[in-house]
This record gives structure tokens, C-alpha cells and sequence, in this order.
């Protein structure tokens, strides 16, 4: 799967429009995020793709989980989300 | 669809336990958020939120938007969290 890694100073306008790109090639990703800010990033940048990918009827999913990194030698518990693209109307 | 509101002060493991007990109800909500750091104490949640439902074979999928808000009389753009519970591996 392909990994990305959004930062609190990434453009979520470019963000969105390489999540669409990898989206269309590989159907799913994840984005690694440190901090609340780099997540704030990251959300707005799905929040924009949705709309790329909306015409198609398609849309994107997010499953957020926690995972382990070091930093500094310190051990610091962040998020990252696995992003998914799929048919809208999917059934229950 | 009920609607939550998740601050910076929310627990995310109390939040956890609501999200998971109105989506075996309803199978969807949203969550409105106004800061970054309001929206990574809902993504932690979130994270939370799917171990309880794992067990069932379930998955909790979430869908960010923009909205606006007025806050003081000042229009703020924050994001939403249309979150879904679905049975985890559905087709493409």
C-alpha cells in the first residue's frame, strides 16, 4: 500500500489532488500524520478529493488507527488512516 | 442522523462508547468538530470505536466535509465526520 505522510504545513489542495491520483491507481493508501495539525491537513485534503472523485460516483473512506513512532528516541503514539476509495451507494 | 459534537476536552475512550452504541443503533452519525485539536480527539475515537466493533466483523468508515460556522458573529469553515459502521470487507 502506498504511504504518505501529510505534515502541519502541507497545501491540502495538493494533498488532495495526489491522494486522487493514487486513489485511482491503487484503490487504497495511507497517510501518516504527527500531531492534531498535520491531521487537520490531512482531513481537509480527503474532504477536497471527495470532490474530484465525486463526478464518478465514487467516494472516500477513512478508517483512522493508532500506531507507534519514534522520535527523538522518544516513543510518540500518532494516527494514521487508511484511505479508501469505493462505489457510493455500497449496501449495508 | 444524531448528531455529536467532540471538543478538545472530550475523552476519547467515553466518545468511543457513544460513537459504538449509536451506530449499533442507527449504523450512521456525525460528528461536528471546530479546531484540529477537537478533530483528533474524535479521529482517536474513532480508532478506539472500531476495536469495539471488530468482534462483530464490522468496520467504521468515516467520510470528512466541510461546513461553516459562526462563531462571535465570525464565519469559521470547520469540518464534519459522516461516520458509518459497515461489515468489513464489502466488494469494490
Amino acid at each position: 500500500m502506498e504511504i504518505m505522510k501529510v505534515s502541519s504545513n502541507s497545501n491540502p489542495s495538493k494533498v488532495a489532488g495526489a491522494i486522487t491520483s493514487l486513489l485511482r491507481e491503487h484503490y487504497q493508501l495511507q497517510i501518516q500524520v504527527i500531531g492534531a495539525a498535520s491531521l487537520n491537513q490531512a482531513m481537509k485534503a480527503i474532504a477536497i478529493a471527495r470532490g474530484y472523485v465525486a463526478p464518478s460516483g465514487q467516494e472516500i473512506y477513512c478508517i483512522p488507527s493508532f500506531y507507534d513512532v519514534t522520535i527523538d528516541e522518544q516513543i510518540i503514539t500518532s494516527l494514521r488512516l487508511n484511505v479508501e476509495i469505493h462505489e457510493k451507494d455500497f449496501s449495508f
